[in-house]
């Protein structure tokens, strides 16, 4: 079995859920790799080491450029705030590098494609994993097959309430020159990318992008419409001041047939109604849905939706098939990030 | 005890909702009026003729015109379709009647505007009949209070289903001239007044109608983004093409102290939380609001709404204080509606 | 039309409820009876005046044996407390009166077996009104059509909070003399017609009463488990203890083809999952049910309930065919409330 | 750092899930012991064989007795079918290692007993997880405090559905020699070890144990009635034919100052109501309890329980404390279990 050797940037919360995807990946999947946790960067050795020892990392590293010199590194996974991304997404890609890089892919739309253009020859992904919830997987594929008819209304949340909380003022997230965007990069890239893939292109948009805290520089809250290329009419609300939510990324799709409903916090449930049966029978359905990781009923959390990801991502990458969310993927939500930005500044629809 | 002799317009659906309150009303509260359901108007005799057999009313008349002639009528109460609302309304205030009339109060603002001046020396009330579900009384009394702090977001979602439904594509609310909109008219207008109530004036908004229905001639659905004086981001989405949802007006309220939700399809609940409370304690309850109907745990329905509505406003018209809602307050809600309807054409936002 | 003269035995809020069907029946169905609320009885006149004002009742009494003697009553509506309903029932039948009594019919199967055998020859009903909750009626429907095949578990909860309220103490439901037993005859009666109507008859169960309030004369709380004809196992839990329940009269049947649930604080919606369809679409489905009342997705309350029993015994009694529950479906419940009661002495099961 | 060298006694789904909890307790907790995964058993060598390379066990054997005479194994966890418990334990619990044992931890009470007896001087733990469940430590932790009050109900359920399933009708589960009994140790026994975990002990209760399917000789369904000795009472329905329900372990928890609830298929969530506060503001509130694993918001699933499980259980050998549930604590379930049959036959209640 082939050695895949990883190098991950990034020793935050993100490093934790990639290093526990890369550790549990071949537990519950038949991948035609073996793993091996090579190489650790981050700033702060005293934390570096700590991690490592936890995770089981073989090297570690201060310098981000050392991954990618690295003569037997296969892979890099890139966990860095977002300002970072580009540049050594690219150097990663140029030195021959499978790479994967967390959400939003980029800054704007411009890194994002250079970075697309960059990756086009080698396998890369980027982490939209809630593609892989499986409660989500099996809206796709109905969706895919019809099940739902014309789509008609795409309504879209994604719900934090961690804005206002002082003790997390001055955290990267907040710095506009390292994350770029508010809640839009990192709420509503998550919402978009799942709009696409489940809904199809939108062809025009309309948003608003806002700070309630004073002297804040980056969005609390991004709003949007949105006409999709299928018909359907989209509304979008990224926010990081719905208190009372702690992680309520949902969506409710009502379609010519029946409709889905989904949310995050509830991650092992799909919502769904067959309009298509007789009337007294309608009613939403609650499925618990399975996994491939335990028994029916048996349920899973946030962790799985990253080794399911990193386990199709490996498939593909042994059958030689491109990948999908990738690097392509994430530019086109970095194409509709900066139309809601846009749009925020012009209070005008935008074609798309 | 004096007596209160009504007229009421109209013998569809709406006919049967309000003389079901005007008989039910002296039941449930100690109303300082004796009710005489004294004239029926409507267009076809023989059906007038049931539902004055059904609902007890007195006589009847073909002619709207007699209502406002007839010395012995005190009060009109307007249940015809919308582009009659101006007419009859004027006349009837001109007349010195006491005029009630059902929503949306008009074709337009102008018209709104019109018969609130024309209104202005005769009791008055649109049929907003949601402020009086007791959840959504309850709800606005503890935003009075102050209790959700400042407003972040108000999120508000009214799904019907019945638009593709070929059996209702000739229906009066499919017409424009009779119905002068479609979604925004019929269920945006509740939305919205239950914003106002809730959530106060409107700054600005951007809005998009559309009809899905190839040659339907009304809006399907109606969607807005909007920003309150109170400065809180607005989401509106009013549809008939909500597959899976019957009748659901919801809205959800986020503040910087707790979070609201309601839905009208569970009209006896209202969703709360308070985030003052101790992080591990903090969850959405759900709270089964009591009435002055019946006892806590025994529910009410939809029609309890009309009923409570009509006796706080016979209470006011005792008191000789004006009641709320008004036809003031439904013109403010159709200056809404227009502005919905002119940035769905200038696709821009518009300032109020 | 034929007139039918009802005497209505009570002034609570039971009397309350029902001058309220009596009003409204002939507002939502063709009853082919013109109602007349001709007598009110009750113990205190000035009471007793302002409810006839009320609710239109033509005459008062202070003495039952008044409507049982009175020539021009065709009906006589038992809402007294439970130690007087046999009395009462038993010469309104032998005086060949309409008698329709609330529940529990009796103080014990004794009692209940004499009113049945004197109301033998007069039509008759016993309020066991929930029976008549729209989606009640649906689940015994599709449970009668085989549609949840061979069931297996019945589990049914009546759920209060009032019983430890000290300001309720001495309320007659609270003394054996008046009310013969606590939550058993309260409500517990209640879930066992259900269970005997949409499951079939019990043969044998094993239960237990018992007071948490020191001194109290009535059971608190009664709880049984219980094996039906049908071959399936119930349990049953009701109690006035359940604090945080308001009045959570709800059911759960397993079938080998499904699942139904019910909760009387939801009483607009059922829930019903569907076993034979493909195991990914299984989900228990949240269906809004209908009414004869008022159109899909506007919902009815508490009172419907008893509205639509009065219409449906009207129907019958027009048609001359024999209505139920009436006073023998009322004694099959005494029967168990018995037996529960033994079995809570004996602490054995109890064939029956 | 000290080596802890495990042996594994099980390689079927219980095996999986222990093999996990064992390879994940370092990445989330800082446990001061370095686990080894020394010794994998089962009777299979092929599929042994694939296990521990998936999990990484350094060596197997198809003979259990080979992991008690092993020198180097300091812990032995017992994953076997329950008939092969009592043997096993004792047999390690006497070569002087820390025992583990799957739940139910006998085939009976006599069993159970001698194995807490013998393993009195050991380390030792029985698997019932669901104690850590945040959310059910949660509620165990405002239990202890006193935050319900007086306890009136306490309510469990837990509800499978594949007990009609011809294609597991020859699983060791459904074969008394294996598996002692059906549902009753399967099920039930996780329910009383929560009941006595979180509202202590029994005092009384009466059963029943049903087999629906023809010729099956464990019990398909156990129900029993209880009363604690704190005075509450008691209701207990365990059966694997709930169709409809998945994994259902569910309980309700009433007392005089609030309600709690529970259910394992929504294991991130706790209800809770508090019954001191206005009574307007009373509802059941939908808590979202975090962990120790990832941020608030970010849920885990079913197999963190034993994660959780195994480090408390580390931390406590760390300390020399003991842990809990140990094996007296199993048998205290086992005792329960042993009642439920009795009362089964008996058909009367049983004092404890």
């Amino acid at each position: 079995m082939r050695e895949l050797r990883v190098a991950l940037l990034g020793q935050g919360f993100m490093g934790k859920a990639h290093s526990n995807a890369l550790r549990q990946v071949s537990h519950f999947f038949d991948i035609p790799f073996r793993i091996r946790c090579s190489l650790l960067c981050g700033r702060d050795q005293a934390s570096l080491d700590r991690m490592a020892a936890r995770w089981g990392w073989e090297e570690t590293t201060t310098d981000w450029r050392a991954a990618i010199d690295h003569g037997e590194i296969d892979a890099v996974d890139i966990c860095l705030p977002n300002h970072l991304h580009a540049e050594v997404a690219i150097a990663a890609a140029r030195a021959g590098k499978i790479v994967l890089c967390e959400k939003p892919l980029a800054m704007n739309f411009a890194e994002a494609e250079a970075m697309a253009e960059a990756a086009r020859n080698v396998p890369n992904l980027v982490w939209f994993n809630y593609r892989r919830v499986p409660a989500i997987a099996l809206a796709q594929r109905w969706l895919a097959e019809g099940k739902l008819g014309d789509i008609y209304h795409y309504r879209s949340t994604y719900l934090q309430q961690w804005g206002p909380d002082p003790s997390r003022a001055n955290v990267w997230r907040m710095d506009p020159s390292f994350a770029g965007s508010g809640a839009a990069g990192d709420l509503l890239s998550h919402a978009l990318d799942l709009a696409l893939w489940l809904n199809g292109p939108v062809e025009s948009l309309s948003g608003t992008l806002h700070a309630f805290t004073p002297g804040r520089k980056v969005d609390d809250a991004a709003l949007a419409l949105a006409r999709f290329k299928n018909g359907s009419l989209g509304s979008f609300e990224a926010t990081r001041f719905a208190i009372g939510c702690r992680n309520r990324n949902a969506f409710e799709i009502h379609g010519s047939k029946g409709m889905l409903g989904f949310n995050l916090e509830r991650l092992n449930h799909l919502h769904y109604l067959d309009a298509t049966e007789p009337d007294d029978r309608q009613g939403l359905r609650d499925i618990l849905v399975g996994s491939e990781f335990w028994k029916p009923g048996h349920i899973i959390g946030y962790e799985h939706t990253f080794i399911a990801t990193l386990a199709e991502f490996l498939f593909a990458l042994d059958r030689g098939e491109p990948f999908h969310p990738n690097f392509e993927d994430g530019a086109k939500v970095q194409r509709l990030l900066d139309a809601v930005a846009t749009t925020s500044e012009t209070r005008q629809w935008l074609e798309l």
